[in-house]
């Protein structure tokens, strides 16, 4: 039966038995092959595997965290919580706010969050508040917020979301039966792949395994970390990634160094062109954002990343950070097939024959 | 490690050892307490479940009948599939055909589908046929081609698609130790709650278990099996249960009449109350189809259906069949809260405090 990350991974978790479980019972997502991506790539089907964190309750690795940080609010008497967000910390932080019953205020950058995760947080019932000006703006707000009004900060600064999304690395271990020997996936704000690094290193401390290189992506517009240093105007068409300064620049650099890995960036038409992709060879729909990791891997491969492999063995995680229904808009965007046609077999023939 | 409904199960469905398996890892869905909501009912916090299908791959409960009717398909050489659609269905085949490689045709009522199912349909690379007119209308159309053109159609006709969705009701008796006393759920196509009826019955036989009361919620203008009759121009803010003509209109009353329970309707103004009572109380997003069931149990609940139950004992399962994100215009119909604001702590304070 499915137990939600608390439950599951209670022993490496900062709660005790006075911590009230607020769980939607994420975690436990699947570990996808991806066969023909692999084979598109020159590599054996078992190469890339894809770890499908929009199969989480929210649609994004977010509720790994939410479910850390709102049950230690909650144990620590919070009445209310506040987060900065580009869609899917709000989506995920209205969620848990709702179910644990507190009250949430959410801080956007106007107009620029996806529709599905702005969805969310109006129907979980927070108070959203549309500010005029990025990311990095909304988080320094929110801070503002936190400290002044007595709020509870829920965005990834604080300590326990990233402890609770530092699992996603333990089940990754668990599925392969041992650590994969790269894992691509976005950065945005950093937290996740500091987690997963953390994830890794210890579990690697406990049962005496080595650790993958850790490969991160951000977008070509929204590249601080690639350029080293901050981008006041962050643009890219993957609005989860569009963050100019994230917070947790030095835990990014460290995974990156520590793991012998790379944090470089790709262009929006090849992450677009790698969304498209992975939905139309193995079944997958991620959000756009989740796509860079799989530019990254087209573009590391084709580069030769892997030409020295020992290529049976070879095992590579992309991470998918979020759920493709996230952000319905941008699949009408890009060329697909759709007509529309009378209510007759004659004229649904005659549109199936012309294609 | 997440398995897939075929490998789970596999004795229990119509597969072989020669059946190639197609799967995105469904199923294992949580079944997720409900405390607020049952409080709400007079209820003890344990009385309520939700069993959430729309943390299946594509976002709903479909998925778990399209593996089995996938892998049958590509197993009998099949090299295209054809369905008629609300959206759902048409997502999770385009999502399965797209992972086996085949050509994927889908018919969907034009102008009725929720935005997150067409763009599903679309990025996955299905041929997407817009048809002037409802969903019984598509279903005709599908029929034909599949019968004339030689595509192999995955409605919930074919027998495989239910073999797969009753593995829910496996799953929902193996979370509770026992069968639920009432299961309430949406009926649309009438293919899910027959198939349920059928995963209920094989587990009592297995197992020397009891049955529930199948209690199944149609929408007060696409209420057939209520009214007795086919409805010509079927109507509801839920498209995913806008269906004039079920297809399984026998199996959905014989699961009714067997377990002694009930299909009835509730308005749309019920649905939608339900929908966002069940996002604010639980923190769950459901699309607005899937708190029909909910909606049910709230007016069977003030009527007195449990007045006589043992309560402490009571297990009530609602199947919520489709994720939220799946409809993401909603939301933002019904009362929020949503405000634009300055980027400056001072007008922040001043939006908080208006409220």
């Amino acid at each position: 039966m499915k137990q939600g990350v608390i439950e599951r991974f209670r022993a490496f978790l900062p709660v005790t038995d006075q911590t009230p479980v607020v769980t939607l019972l994420e975690g436990s997502t699947p570990l996808l092959n991806a066969p023909r991506l692999s084979k598109e790539l020159g590599l054996p089907e078992t190469a890339v595997w894809l770890k499908f964190e929009g199969m989480n309750p929210t649609g994004s690795f977010k509720d790994r965290g939410m479910t850390v940080a709102v049950s230690k609010a909650v144990e620590e008497g919070a009445k209310a919580v506040v987060c900065a967000s580009t869609g899917n910390t709000a989506a995920s932080a209205s969620a848990y706010a709702a179910r644990a019953g507190l009250r949430c205020v959410v801080l956007l950058p106007d107009g620029q969050v996806a529709a599905g995760k702005l969805a969310q947080s109006l129907i979980h019932g927070a108070e959203v508040l549309a500010v005029a000006g990025n990311f990095d703006r909304a988080l320094e707000l929110a801070q503002q917020a936190a400290k002044e009004l007595g709020l509870a900060l829920v965005n990834s600064v604080n300590p326990y979301r990233l402890e609770g999304q530092k699992t996603a690395a333990f089940e990754v271990v668990e599925a392969l039966g041992r650590p994969p020997d790269y894992q691509f996936m976005p950065v945005g704000n950093a937290g996740n792949i500091t987690a997963y690094w953390t994830g890794y290193r210890e579990v690697a401390t406990r049962q005496g395994l080595g650790l993958p290189k850790m490969m991160g992506w951000q977008a070509w517009g929204a590249a601080p970390l690639v350029l080293g240093k901050p981008v006041a105007r962050p643009s890219t068409v993957a609005t989860a990634i569009r963050i100019g300064t994230p917070a947790t620049w030095l835990g990014a650099m460290r995974a990156k160094d520590e793991s012998g890995g790379t944090i470089a960036r790709v262009k929006d038409a090849e992450i677009l062109s790698a969304y498209r992709r992975l939905a139309r060879l193995e079944g997958v729909f991620c959000e756009p954002s989740s796509a860079a990791g799989i530019a990254g891997l087209v573009r590391a491969s084709r580069e030769g990343l892997f030409s020295q492999a020992d290529r049976t063995e070879l095992r590579i995680v992309c991470v998918l950070t979020g759920h493709g229904l996230k952000d319905p808009e941008t699949p009408k965007t890009l060329p697909h097939k759709w007509k529309r046609v009378p209510a007759d077999f004659p004229a649904l023939k005659r549109a199936l024959k012309t294609r």
